[in-house]
């Protein structure tokens, strides 16, 4: 272990500071024994503003006793100048992969914010939208007969993350996800509930472990029958029985977030990512 | 204009792909002009894995008669060194970047995945969860009392996108965002309706063009007088005088995505994002 050492980050856009702040974590994450104090500016796209910021990370390269660490996407070249010019330490992420891509794509970049059709207009994000409409009707077992239409039908008893997971998948992918809770009249049939048996293909389990799940459920019911370990315990071990007579696959959510759960999903399945 | 030329472009990753996907979709959407088919391949994590994928791109340059481009994100050395033999334009972001980040942070990056602690014990990670169920639990006008909570209350007439930005903000940033639907009772009154004079500070209104709102009502309810575009005109009309009068903010959601719409109103009020 190094010492701990306080530095400033500054992901920087001209657009939202999405990509600026997920290729930011990514980097840092790998600088566990480092501290930071994260900070995202979107929307900077006037040289005006690009001082204003440019002034900021002196001033905390100045405080921490150390140069601002910089994520910087922002595509119009005169305000990307005024951020370079800064004390930060830079990581130009759109100079440093640009000018090789023009070069294969023989071909120059339009270097230009909001050029494209709105996204509004755009099939994909429309798609997402609807699927995140579709992911909220059929959340928790609702509007059975919308299964037609879904792409897969997360099951699993109640709390193993079934609906923040749909509701990602949706969102970040396109993907129309229902869910549906295993509930316990369903658990001692010992059977694929009947609503679902005719989309056997698109389901998916989710389990977890009986003590997370007793901590989960404890939170929203403390000391229920509900939340009780032992009751937690029954549910699962009956879920996976009838998960695997079925061969229906399962991904344990644990201890993985719904990127990683969704992710997983997805490639297991072969379901298209589906936002662009 | 160029020519139209296809390029197969491959985003790859030992995790979940999603920063290598975001960094590839936003460089090459300034390069309009050409048409790419995209492919995410996560979880390359071991040798052989990456061996197959650098089939799969090689294939591809010699079916398109030109080299693939591929963004990755590897960490392991020993699998991202299989794909850089591969005939594709590497476009390898973490040698690119974690060198020089080393050097500034006079430390060696731990370049090992999954080393840190499971994403469902971080309490950032725990908060957006706990915000996509408030999300959905305070959505649509339900569970006024919740407000209390609410980090802020988007507010608007029926269809103007509450629903998903707020499921956004609380999935990607860990904010607590509650949504109210202006009603016509609420638009008579031509006050702020009751259950939100309280929470005046935390409201924040979406807007939308009238022709826009009316195709997307249209879509729910086909030639009803709820999407006809004289009702829409009326309802946004009254609406923005509500908003004008009561100097509640307001963000035209017409031509932005939930992205665009979520960052710039964070932006906006000054809410941070909570996602790290």
């Amino acid at each position: 272990m190094g010492l701990l050492v306080k530095r400033t980050v500054f992901c920087i856009s001209d657009g939202t500071g999405l990509t600026a702040e997920a290729l930011g974590h990514s980097l840092l994450a790998q600088f566990p024994d480092t501290e930071f104090e994260r900070l995202t500016l979107p929307y900077i796209d006037t040289i005006e503003k690009a001082e204003q910021v440019a002034e900021r990370i002196n001033s905390a390269s100045e405080r921490d006793g150390h140069p601002a660490l910089v994520f910087d996407t922002i595509i119009k070249q005169e305000v990307r100048a005024v951020i370079a010019k800064s004390n930060g330490i830079i990581t130009d992420i759109f100079s440093t992969f640009l000018q090789p891509l023009e070069e294969t794509l023989e071909s120059h970049s339009s270097y230009s914010v909001g050029r494209s059709q709105p996204a509004t207009d755009n099939p994909a994000y429309i798609n997402r939208i609807e699927a995140v409409h579709y992911a909220l009707d059929a959340d928790d077992g609702a509007k059975l007969h919308h299964y037609d239409r879904a792409d897969i039908i997360l099951i699993g008893v109640s709390r193993t993350g079934k609906t923040p997971t749909s509701l990602y998948m949706a969102m970040q992918f396109g993907v129309f996800a229902a869910n549906y809770p295993i509930t316990e009249e369903d658990l001692e049939s010992n059977k694929i509930p009947p609503a679902l048996q005719q989309y056997r293909h698109k389901l998916y389990a989710l389990t977890i472990d009986a003590e997370r799940l007793s901590a989960i459920r404890h939170e929203r019911k403390a000391n229920s029958r509900y939340a009780s370990i032992t009751q937690c315990e029954d549910e699962l071990r009956q879920a996976k029985s009838i998960y695997s007579r079925f061969k229906i696959p399962v991904i344990d959510t644990s201890s993985q977030s719904v990127e990683e759960i969704s992710t997983r999903i997805l490639a297991a399945t072969g379901i298209e990512r589906r936002h662009q």
